[in-house]
């Protein structure tokens, strides 16, 4: 608990990691490029995977398992997919060691596959491998399937959470008999994402299809919820793409359609994975440390108990135990998955009460509940919520008999709160600009979401990214409609599009 | 749904492979020695992991996430972990690849690793060389963390979820300050496995230590639970080990103890894997599929409509679907994990009833109803269970007002009904045996757990492991109190170990 935490203004990178670090979210470890998710990083990893996986299920998918190696060979069959991950993949050559006397555990030379296997990038190949055995008829459609695994995307310049060579994410891969299905299942599961995002995570995001230059290889088109952090800087934060037939032809998976004719599958794939929960790091913490939303909260309310007499602590802690049980009988609610509100009660004794409340704040706990003799002889305690700052954040003399259903009121006031406070961020750092010049100017200050007109071309977008680091982030579902002229050409644009620079 | 399942008396093996691709849990993929475990499977997999992992919780422990990647040296620093697992390693050297003018995709050689990465066999390498960092004081200690992940262990002969080259599993690696409080662990986490096995799986289990000649490379000792199949062969079923200070000292991973003195920590590791899912069928399954036990099935109630004229189906139908509303709004309970009972109604008009009966039969559905117009005249219904033959099985003339409570009933039933017949099945296929002559006949013929005398030392272990193909599955913890002599050379025993065909 040394150190500060550097400020956002000072160096919002160095910020980042500072919480990530104190936080003891997450560390580099010496695998170059792979990071340990450290238990309090996991545990947060673990609320999103259950709200998720539960809004996957109510959609009508299922969980399954696909094998981490994919032949090299597979890779090769769809052009674009090979294109876009071969310059990023960890191959398995052997499948042995052995004790080389003078040289301790060397690869055995006599155990080469015939066949590289790479780590998966990402599962489309080796899943529509299989599917071409589970599809013959339109009655085995849709299939919708998800998976919840870890992946390999060799990375030269990594950032915990953010961009590592592993990471943690799920992937869904569905078929579908028509067109028209797959794209309202992209469309469904971008929604999902979206309500995720800003409900879960109170992370507002724009969603929209990505440009040609940004799209999934081996997709026809991606679908993206795309958010700003609090350098301005947008962070692509989930994608859902539709496949059109790209995969069955590449893997010859036909089915017999209702009149009799034999057809190719169509297919969709997203995901999302542990970068968000960087994302959500970067959208509320401040420079006191970490800032949870409630619903993604694995610990919701610390209570510190305050005393100085060996006298007052049993009755102190009597007190704090008996409120935390008062807590945790609330019934159970859906807005945290019907699990119980989770209350720590910090009785350590080799801390005092303020380095507990620094490390509480830290940790990014959704409330504080201050609890000593003189709030004891008043059937009262203090509570703080993580959202404000100074003295706005407290609210004193709360009566102990009521402050279980005044948490449950604050986590929801909390929740909404950061989902607003971060919307009002992003929109006050949303601008639209009409000449390149002025955009050159505003990318780099004071950066954010610029909406510009764009010629739809990819000759533009690679000159405008070339020129300016900044990328088509997305062409919003409900952008105005507003036809223009685009601001590098002068050729007519549609409506505008968001560019910004990303992580 | 056409042909028939192998019998288990005509070939075992066959009949587990049918019930397995039938029931549609899993299957092998074009990659060598990998499965795909298929929605079905996954579901049985996922309630395991639910109810594993709150017991985990429960006993203080959290889940984190560490590296796939091992760095060659660090496997090699713990010597019989290295010599353990050196044979069955799959390797990565290179990340990446590049098309090659006509050769396609091909390994660019320019990206050769500097060190090789072993895909994790199991973790404690890479989890020890992190504790190095985080242990510094006795106040650091316990650290309890588990992860669940995949692992690697290449295999030449490999069987769905009973032995691949690639499966899922947790892994528990926990650092101690004192030697009796990590064999405490171990003990208490063997204690968990124990429960999970019988109350949730349905499957008894012996307790005990693993002989020297069985042991985890690495491990001091090794605590495990062993289960008989209903082919009379035993499988391991999950591992407990207490490390001693073995991991501490190839990473040195040091604290300051209370007396301000540097000491190695002390460390255990456990694990379960999907192997489990293996175990689950060839415990409870028959000639007709699988056998579930309810706390582990993924739907616990298939409701099947009958009629036979258009004008009852409506009636029908809704008298099916106002049976599962009335199923599923029952409390949740504790049983099975808080989460409402899942229920089907099997409305497809494709298939007659008799085709859903065989399926739901086929997928180990607990309990069938049977809901027909007769039925419905009688606000009545029939209840099928799936753990008893024929008539035996059915309750006919069950009021639909009283089903859903009678069905919670059954399943309990049903749960403790499996249980008892397991253990009954068990103890008639265990033996004492007195001689080795005795023993290599029994072995064969009729096989099952034999308890014999064994003088304690590798070279008989191996012989007789040689001579019989039977190994040491445990020494039992409960065992009686029982001097005697070793079967095969006469000497001194201090007590019986009990013997078996292992998968």
């Amino acid at each position: 608990m040394a150190e500060k935490i550097t400020k956002r203004s000072d160096d919002y990178s160095q910020w980042y990691l500072d919480i990530v670090q104190r936080a003891e979210l997450a560390e580099n470890s010496d695998v170059r490029g792979c990071m340990v998710i450290k238990p309090n990083g996991f545990a947060i990893w673990e609320k999103m995977q259950r709200a998720l996986d539960r809004m996957f299920k109510d959609t009508g998918h299922t969980n399954a398992y696909f094998p981490l190696f994919i032949p090299k060979s597979f890779l090769a069959r769809e052009e674009e997919m090979a294109a876009g991950f071969a310059k990023e993949c960890a191959v398995v050559t052997h499948y042995r060691l052995k004790t080389v006397p003078g040289q301790g555990l060397q690869v055995d030379p006599e155990a080469k596959l015939e066949e590289e296997l790479v780590i998966r990038p990402t599962s489309e190949t080796i899943i529509w491998n299989s599917y071409r055995n589970w599809i013959q008829s339109y009655r085995d459609l849709p299939l919708l399937i998800n998976q919840w695994v870890n992946v390999v995307r060799w990375e030269m310049r990594t950032r915990l959470f953010l961009r590592t060579s592993e990471f943690l994410w799920q992937e869904g891969h569905t078929a579908h008999a028509t067109q028209k299905e797959a794209e309202e299942e992209a469309k469904c599961i971008l929604e999902v994402y979206r309500t995720f995002a800003e409900e879960w995570m109170a992370m507002p995001v724009l969603t929209g299809p990505k440009s040609e230059g940004q799209k999934f290889p081996g997709a026809v088109y991606t679908l993206c919820i795309e958010a700003m952090m609090q350098d301005r800087r947008a962070l692509q934060s989930g994608t859902s793409h539709f496949l059109g037939q790209n995969f069955a032809k590449a893997f010859d998976v036909q089915f017999q359609n209702q009149a009799g004719q034999r057809e190719y599958a169509w297919a969709t794939s997203w995901g999302v994975s542990t970068r968000l929960v960087g994302g959500l790091v970067m959208t509320h913490s401040d420079d006191q440390g970490l800032v949870l939303p409630p619903r993604l909260a694995p610990i919701h309310v610390a209570i510190v108990p305050i005393f100085r007499k060996p006298e007052e602590r049993e009755a102190v802690l009597t007190a704090a135990n008996q409120l935390a049980t008062d807590i945790r009988s609330l019934p159970p609610e859906p807005w945290h998955n019907y699990d119980p509100i989770a209350v720590k009660v910090d009785d350590r004794e080799q801390h005092q009460p303020g380095y507990k409340f620094n490390e509480w704040e830290l940790r990014g706990v959704p409330i504080q509940v201050e609890l000593g003799p003189k709030d004891l002889a008043n059937r009262a305690c203090v509570l703080k919520r993580r959202d404000l700052p100074g003295k706005e954040a407290k609210e004193f003399g709360v009566p102990l008999a009521s402050a279980p259903t005044r948490i449950t009121e604050l986590l929801s006031i909390m929740q909404a709160n950061l989902l607003e406070r971060a919307r009002k961020f992003r929109d006050a750092n949303s601008f639209e600009v009409n000449s390149y010049e002025e955009f050159k100017k505003k990318i780099d200050e004071p950066g954010g979401f610029l909406w510009a007109h764009w010629d739809g071309t990819r000759e533009t977008e690679n000159q405008i990214s070339a020129e300016t680091k900044a990328t088509i982030r997305c062409i919003p579902c409900n952008r105005p409609k507003e036809p223009g002229k685009c601001m590098v050409t002068g050729r007519p644009s549609a409506g505008r599009v968001v560019f910004a620079k990303a992580y």
